[in-house]
């Protein structure tokens, strides 16, 4: 199903160059790459099997990191009644002008309209009141995998789409302490996975009042910078307090006998996750993938010479399977209705860390060719002990990956006091700013207005007064707030 | 989140014998064991933490079993514009009168009513068209792991339900061979998954044309019998022909570069799996999970006697992780506020295939007490060894549960050329019924409204005409049909 057709075609993929077009790139990149397509549904996308392969291992390993800190996982409808919306009222105010109704069931109209869930708050809250009666059934830590609807006007594959896939944990507590460790627990977990599997560098810290999720306390956030200096943001953690337990009535019988409302959390992460991997790595050749995330690790390209079935693909099939004994995912394209340079533009586009080249000459020399995504750079690796050896390579190429977003992301973050400064720099696409700010709202949405610069959060150890005056109204400043163009 | 409370209350759990009332004996362990619970959606689950341990067992065996046979996982849209389900005559009319309608999103009234999808061949046959130009790229062998929504008047929780979770393979292929190879060798993989790992007999065969999928040429099931001998329909594929290619334009250049259509074909289990699982095992104290299934294969129970939490704990510990070594799934319950007897019910009533019980004399003999769930027999097994014992006794059980229900639907199988001894049979629950059948829809309908007994399907090897005339009308009979009355 590749987009291109088959038997030596064209090898350049058409994509347009980063520097031309930033958005262009990534659309074309979606598409050529097949990670996602578009739909009939207005801003609705396919995920297509190598976009949806990507998000499987980033389901697999949160899965994995959710489980190992005592989650599970559950499933609640899809479908929340009109009334439960209202009963929080912040939450109603955030969340009634996107949402999709269901006004008729079968043949029938429906005597109360239903919306599609716009994330689940509020129907798991219905069910936590009916399960949590005592301190004894606290704490209650538990995950939904689910999709959910938004209905938004302007969309982007995977950055913001109507319905989209996510992961939505719903925790309740006995004390104000615990629901806040949660909270910070899980958003140190989202930290950990984007750097350690995405090689997504991401500044965490505390989003304003005007940012936060409409019906929490605090809203903590991941934020990383993409490749045209935009921030994005990639996960977020809320600390709901009692807001929902007692819009909801969830109480529970303390320790000391005493009626108490529980104290709640709620996070998540969603399909943008890939949409931020795509412009953290990606270049002008298309996507780079960090292995621990790469549907294929390596991809092996068999040279065609001579008798090549019989002499170079057993090879290749052996090494395939020595590779796969090592648990690293690979694939072997022995499809002989494309060239090898097709196979190499086509690997390259879609970011596969590591291509092995294997033909005649390297068997003969009991090596294959290595060529790296990341840097390029290619190599000769010796037959022998060559599974270890790539698993060490792979290691290197996480860190590397890891290491350039990193070093990016500080070369565009800077710092100013003046916003004659600031405003200049947000002309263009400076990445994060760091300037101190009074926290007040109106100070937000002037800057907002001005330089269509957003405060992404207050990262951790950016929460006490600095020297400086706010940067827009001159008042004392408390905070040390971080502000980028984002998505 | 027990529902019962802690701390030494009565050991009986209320669930209703299966000989008083069946169906209230089902309800009663879906609640009790929480696998589910009722929503505040009219129609929809709440699949509770326990439950969905189930249907991630079920997913994640599965999806191996797709993998290995060359499928992959893709994701389509939630919603389908109402013009794309009126595209295939029959597909509209099965489908129509029990789909929920969105009408509006946001804030504006929707120019085209969006459908919630009940299955998604349309959504997917907009796409086919698109992806697939030439015979290069066949077969697409796609799969998808959704929600998918029917409007049901009456509904029961995992059996039938508004909404549901399930997967849906959609493939499409260059001929007819291949989409009906494809289709047959789906349904084999469903039935050896729910006889090897949910330990669930079933008849494979055809079904009736008026049984069939609203869309298919050809619909093959798999039929399991329940304990209170009804059937239950636990899967299907379906041979879609060129319908769906046809009403939705998907051609493609054939080798001999004349465009054709292709032919695709359409299967799904879905979380009624958990409900077969439940009335195929369970009994008067619960549910009884077969150990490939169980998210915990084993419990043990510490005795507490004396100093036990110095003693018996961290031999607890130790014969723990000795099981999760060999890739056993284990739980160990140490809280105090239950006593054993209270466990030992609420393990039964979960169904944990085997318990152990650690206490002070056991250690003095080097030994476990183990209690096995389905056949209650208990034995001591040496400590010496112990993992490897254990896993052979799960094996054991898996084994005998599958031989169990084997036996119970043989004995639970007749045949009858007789239409009088068929309607004498139907006015209780015989399982199912062979009889000879013409083919002819009335006599079905015919059959149906006279004693409720359905045609499940023709299991492979019935297909031949058999010396006896149809068991209604009398005419010659075609086939040898298997009835039952079904869930």
């Amino acid at each position: 199903m590749s987009t291109q057709g088959k038997g030596g075609e064209a090898f350049v993929k058409d994509i347009t160059p980063q520097s031309e077009d930033f958005s262009r790139w990534y659309l074309d990149v979606v598409l050529k790459a097949e990670l996602a397509d578009y739909s009939p549904v207005k801003g609705c996308m396919v995920i297509r099997p190598y976009g949806y392969a990507i998000w499987e291992q980033i389901q697999r390993q949160l899965d994995d990191r959710f489980k190992a800190t005592g989650h599970v996982n559950a499933y609640f409808p899809l479908f929340i009644p009109e009334s439960l919306l209202l009963k929080e009222a912040e939450h109603v105010e955030g969340f009634a002008p996107q949402v999709a109704w269901v006004t008729k069931g079968g043949t029938e109209e429906l005597e109360e309209k239903l919306i599609v869930r716009p994330t689940s708050e509020t129907i798991i809250g219905v069910m936590y009141q009916k399960w949590i009666q005592s301190w004894r059934d606290l704490p209650v830590l538990i995950n939904q995998w689910a999709n959910v609807v938004r209905w938004e006007k302007v969309t982007r594959p995977f950055l913001r789409t109507t319905e989209f896939l996510w992961q939505e944990g719903h925790t309740a507590h006995e004390t104000a302490d615990e629901a806040q460790e949660e909270t910070l627990k899980i958003l140190a977990l989202y930290k950990e996975f984007a750097e350690n599997v995405l090689a997504m560098p991401v500044v965490d810290g505390q989003k304003s009042e005007s940012e936060k999720f409409a019906g929490a306390s605090k809203t903590y956030s991941i934020e990383s910078l993409m490749g045209d200096g935009r921030a994005l943001q990639a996960g977020t953690s809320h600390n709901l307090g009692q807001n929902f337990a007692k819009a909801f009535e969830i109480q529970f019988q303390g320790r000391d006998k005493t009626l108490q409302h529980v104290w709640t959390t709620s996070w998540g992460v969603s399909t943008r996750l890939i949409g931020g991997v795509i412009m953290t790595h990606g270049d002008d050749s298309g996507l780079i993938l960090p292995p621990k995330l790469a549907p294929w690790q390596v991809v092996i390209v068999p040279i065609p010479r001579g008798n090549w079935k019989e002499t170079v693909l057993p090879k290749c099939e052996e090494i395939r399977d020595q590779l796969r004994a090592a648990g690293i995912r690979v694939k072997l394209d022995a499809d002989d209705s494309n060239t090898p340079g097709w196979k190499f533009a086509e690997y390259e586009m879609r970011g596969v860390p590591l291509r092995l080249e294997i033909g005649p000459k390297d068997i003969e020399k009991s090596s294959v060719f290595a060529a790296r995504r990341d840097t390029r750079a290619k190599q000769a690796l010796p037959m022998d002990g060559l599974a270890q050896t790539i698993v060490a390579l792979l290691d290197e190429i996480q860190a590397a990956m890891l290491e350039r977003a990193r070093a990016f992301r500080e070369s565009h973050t800077s710092a100013t006091t003046s916003y004659d400064e600031f405003t200049r720099m947000m002309e263009g696409r400076p990445g994060f700013v760091q300037s101190p700010w009074c926290g007040a709202a109106q100070c937000e949405t002037d800057i907002k207005a001005e330089t269509q610069a957003t405060i992404r959060n207050i990262p951790f150890g950016f929460e006490q007064a600095p020297d400086a005056p706010c940067i827009k109204c001159g008042r004392p400043a408390t905070v040390t707030a971080w502000f980028a163009k984002a998505y």
